[in-house]
């Protein structure tokens, strides 16, 4: 106890104290320039390092004597030299020693990752342009509408573009007589894009907006007058629906008399129903988890979001360049919400907050951007014995992490969901708004649906990359994969033909690999040195990899290059520090993957018996559909990851079986008379 | 009201007096023979008859004067008439003009489906039986066991075995020291398996089984000696725990101070959100839903489990005999489990009772064999808008109509589950205990995994059927294909590469098909004749065909040959009167699939703009682990059936967004502490 107050635990994220002697360490080194901080984060221990601290810590041993890794900060930032040229650094520093490890400037072809306030600068700039207010005087939009600026990343540039950094905005317009603030402006798509350059902050151009429908093909459309008649409105907030809301909804409440069955020590120390494990949290990932152990036995070294990318399949430009690396482009983490009680989650509620930096190095408390809460979710297991009629049932409940980001229209709500029977899920759920372009009226488009009057929702896919570093009872893991397989009838074999085959192939070198789901097909990660004293097999985890379609963009294009995590399911690497990023860490204005999952593979690693990472990418070909507008209900995508002859049987089997006490029978009298008519 | 209450609703199961009426005219029409029933149960009406009259009910505008389709019950039994041959007749019986419509004598190669009677003649039969005692007692049981024995159907007969009825009995033993009913015998397997000759009820023979490992191939093994020696108990009930339960999860209660949200009439009639349907059951489907409607629009017009088949890998012979139909060969509704308040799910609960027949015909009800409650799903939609920072969020509610069945050793959990944006997902949960033999001690096996010491959980597969007769806006309906296509680089239609395209096809002709993620293969149900206004396409429902393993038996193996369903994803037939199981209205003990949707496909209709229906295949192969047993954790797998430019904006946005004042902040105060650390 008095050991842990002491310092942060490793894996705890930079307070404001540390992040602010980060601060001070960079700017006192950079003494005659300006610096404008991106981020300053927690630089996770080298895993030589923090590995045999956690083995320690897992069984109560630290102590006074215990080395403890380093405690770092990466610090981003721009030093804008006397020529006004920011020069892009990142900085390791030492926030015990007060001391910079390392000092690197980032170059050519990788862009910094975007900071909010680059945004507030595009929003700016638009406003303050003349080309842009020219442009927008041409749309004859009548007065009681504002145009809404709303900046995204530039995308992929094009092949003979200069490396600029570069930022586009989307535009829409606010139908003021509304009165009200959260009024839907994505009804109103405006058919221009400004491009800002970073360096100058000036609007270079504006693009014009295809708007024409299938009969157009490539070609821009022609209806460009009387723009704003072809629209609707579509709210969502509650106090604009024209119908109102329904009234038929009763009170659903989950309610915990005796608390959670959480425990939460040391600020990040999650310890629940035989698990244990920590809660980081970055701003590029958002909510990780370390150290995950059932039992005292070590499963997850470590388990993230690692990246998404969201490409547009609108052949006509700019819109090629709609294409979004939402945790490598900006960060996961920045654009967390925070969350309030009663409406992300029911029961008792924990919440983690986060330390966000600003431009000066400044560093707030963003508070609940995570939260943790049980739910029950149906039936775990049941059995009936037919001799004598009694059964036995649990309830499957799951504690959930969860974080929910919102990217400018859109929302993704990540959680990772542990159960009783030694299963960790990890789910995706895609709502928010879809993002929309300007269709001329009357007119229908190959390159998505119109969902509101005018309004084209564009045909796209959401590619999501996890990252597990597997410590299956230790780190010297080796991953499997396992297929069942048909078997021709033969006398020696297959007599019946019924027979199939469960056919294991080690994973010898890194590789990518695919959903094979006509096989069966299984990744199993296995500690090959232990092995399960039941069945005589290594002890494991197993996930079947999700058979969602791969990314569709030609390989060739800029989008396909530069997300090439997209292209397979499963990519297996040898573990290296600070490796994290299936994209890559830059991602921004990318033409190619730089450093990302495809380039690890590509070191031909072996990854048998060692510290090997696996990733599994899966996704959504998301066509919209009316029902997506304004705000679309969620889809779902969930990542089991489940012990293999991990455990010597169910370890749920332990869960009580008690009846709940609280449920209550609904009666109802015409139901009865069912049994009985009265004919 | 007065009218709905003279009669029961058509879509209403058979009451008691009617199962009686029915028995009493069957008994009338065999005056000189004896009568075992089997099923006394209602025929649903004709469609053409039962479509008027739901059309009519929907717009409130049923009266005296409507015409009620024919209220009939089929009864199947066996006469028995003086030379002892049973002859299987099912007979359609109007119970309200007390007539025989139709009277058939089923014969070769059908076979009557089996009753818990005839299980219970094959445990007297085995229990009078010597051969079987000699047998055991080659065993050389301690005399603390008992022999448990536990009848199966009899599988798929051999190519050359005559048509007679077989029933065979897996057999375990029971440690009579626990002093406990409720042992787990399962973890006593005996390698014998007897059959029964249904109509002679005298074991005609006693199997033996392989016990051997890898290194034995299709050879029986060696050390049968000190069979008992190899096992060890697994017991799964709480009081039998060596362990004991965990301590630390803390109560969970689902309250609903106003009540549930749903409404029951007329004892079936279900209206939740928009939603109205009907709940049906019956003794072989289980659970059904008739005349799916939202807010007044017809989605589906019936939605049930259609079949299943659990087919058996290991090759070595009798074992080829273990396949289940589990719909067809003795019934879902037959196993359907007396549900529990407070077990079987949380909160505000209805109940549906059935009605079961004795072989004598007297009816007798079922209670609580399905259940219908609300949850919480997480999040519904959420979008933040970032200019104001105001977050609009909605729960997703759930409405489910769950049953559960038991099949010796196994269960099912069934469930369909209605959403407020228009959503039906079916959901199935596979649990209990699986399916064990002997091992030789020390040995392991190709075919199975060893879960207990000398106990192999064979590899097995389960694949459903769920039928669909979709009714979108109307019975006349289209299936179409969409799928999304990568494009290749040209100037004319895909510059940039990034590009993809929408493909739909047309089900012209009924058909089989398959699941394809890598095309983003879609099934939309559409009405070719109503077309969205807002998005200018057809008005449909759809769903992503799962992509799980088809049945992997030889296509000439009699597994295979039987279950034709179970080998494609998709099944696209017209429809038919009756043509309600996938499998066939005869499963025990064929051959080949008689009648299923594999012939209904060979009719090759159209099947455009027509009464269509949609089977929908999926299942899971099952290659057991350690941590399976005793009891095995849920394996859930979800077929989600989604509107498609069916309504004009996301029909869930008038769910209210409101805080929910029941959740408790969770504070811990060395969790602040991470904000501020004492370095």
């Amino acid at each position: 106890m008095s050991f842990s107050k002491q310092l942060p635990h490793p894996l705890q994220p930079l307070t404001i104290s540390e992040t602010h002697i980060a601060r001070d360490i960079v700017l006192n080194s950079h003494k005659n320039s300006i610096i404008d901080f991106r981020a300053i984060a927690l630089e996770e221990p080298l895993k030589a390092e923090l590995q045999p601290f956690l083995d320690l810590e897992s069984k109560g041993k630290l102590d006074r004597e215990t080395k403890r890794p380093a405690r770092l900060a990466r610090a981003n930032y721009d030093v804008i030299g006397s020529d006004k040229v920011a020069k892009y650094c990142e900085s390791l520093i030492d926030v015990v020693k007060r001391a910079v490890i390392d000092q690197t400037v980032v170059e050519k072809p990788a862009h910094a990752a975007l900071t909010l306030k680059e945004f507030d600068d595009v929003t700016a700039a638009v406003a303050a342009s003349p080309v842009f207010q020219e442009e927008v005087a041409k749309l004859s939009i009548p007065k009681h509408f504002e145009v809404v600026v709303e900046p995204w990343p530039y995308g992929g540039p094009d092949e003979d573009e200069d490396y600029r950094r570069y930022f586009q905005a989307l535009c829409f317009a606010n139908d003021t007589r509304a009165k009200n603030p959260d009024s839907n402006f994505y009804a109103y798509p405006l058919p221009l894009i400004p491009i800002m350059d970073a360096r100058t902050k000036e609007i270079i151009r504006v693009d014009h907006l295809a708007t024409g429908g299938s009969e157009d093909g490539l070609s821009y459309g022609t209806s460009v007058g009387n723009l704003m008649d072809r629209y609707c409105s579509a709210e969502y907030v509650p106090e604009l629906l024209s119908g109102g809301l329904r009234q038929d909804l009763k009170q659903l409440n989950v309610v915990q008399p005796d608390g959670p069955s959480f425990k939460i020590t040391d600020g990040s120390l999650v310890e629940w129903q035989k698990w244990r494990f920590r809660v980081g949290f970055n701003y590029r990932e958002g909510a990780t988890l370390h150290d995950i152990r059932y039992d005292g036995r070590s499963v997850i070294y470590r388990l993230s979001l690692s990246e998404m990318t969201v490409p547009y399949a609108d052949p006509r430009a700019p819109f090629h360049r709609k294409q979004a690396f939402d945790f490598g482009d900006g960060g996961a983490g920045i654009c967390a919400n925070n969350l309030e009680l009663g409406c992300d989650c029911l029961g008792h509620i924990k919440y983690f907050d986060s330390v966000n930096t600003a431009s000066d190095g400044t560093a707030t408390v963003s508070p609940n951007v995570v939260c943790m809460h049980e739910q029950d979710n149906g039936i775990a297991w049941k059995h009936s014995n037919w001799r004598t009629g009694r059964a036995v049932v649990t309830r499957h409940r799951e504690l959930v992490i969860q974080f929910i980001i919102t990217l400018a229209n859109y929302e993704y709500i990540f959680a990772y969901k542990f159960d009783q029977a030694g299963g960790v899920m990890v789910e995706v759920r895609a709502t928010g708004i879809v993002s929309v372009v300007s269709i001329d009226a009357g007119k229908t488009s190959a390159y998505g649906n119109v969902v509101s009057p005018g309004v084209l929702a564009q045909n796209h896919q959401h590619i999501f990359a996890v990252r597990i570093d597997p410590a299956v009872d230790g780190a010297a893991n080796t991953v499997v994969t396992e297929e069942s397989h048909a078997v021709p009838t033969s006398a020696e074999r297959n007599p019946r033909g019924n027979f199939y085959e469960v056919v294991q192939n080690e994973i010898l070198k890194s590789t990518s690999l695919d959903a094979a789901p006509q096989l069966n097909r299984v990744i199993k990660m296995i500690n090959p040195n232990i092995v399960n004293p039941i069945s005589g097999h290594p002890v494991g985890y197993k996930f079947t990899p999700m058979d969602t379609q791969l990314l569709l963009a030609q390989p060739d294009s800029i989008q396909a290059r530069r997300a090439q995590f997209a292209k397979h399911h499963v990519w297996v690497t040898k573990y290296r520090d600070g490796e994290l990023y299936a994209g890559g860490r830059y991602t921004l204005q990318s033409k190619d993957e730089i450093g990302g999952v495809s380039d690890a593979v590509k070191r031909n690693e072996d990854v048998t018996n060692t510290d090997v990472v696996v990733w599994s990418c899966f996704g959504l070909t998301h066509n919209p559909r009316v029902e997506d507008w304004p705000v679309m209900p969620v889809d779902i995508m969930q990542l089991h990851i489940k012990p293999a002859d991990f455990f010597t049987a169910n370890p749920a089997l332990d869960v009580p079986s008690n009846r709940n006490l609280t449920s209550t029978l609904i009666r109802d009298d015409s139901c009865c008379s069912k049994l009985e008519p009265k004919l």
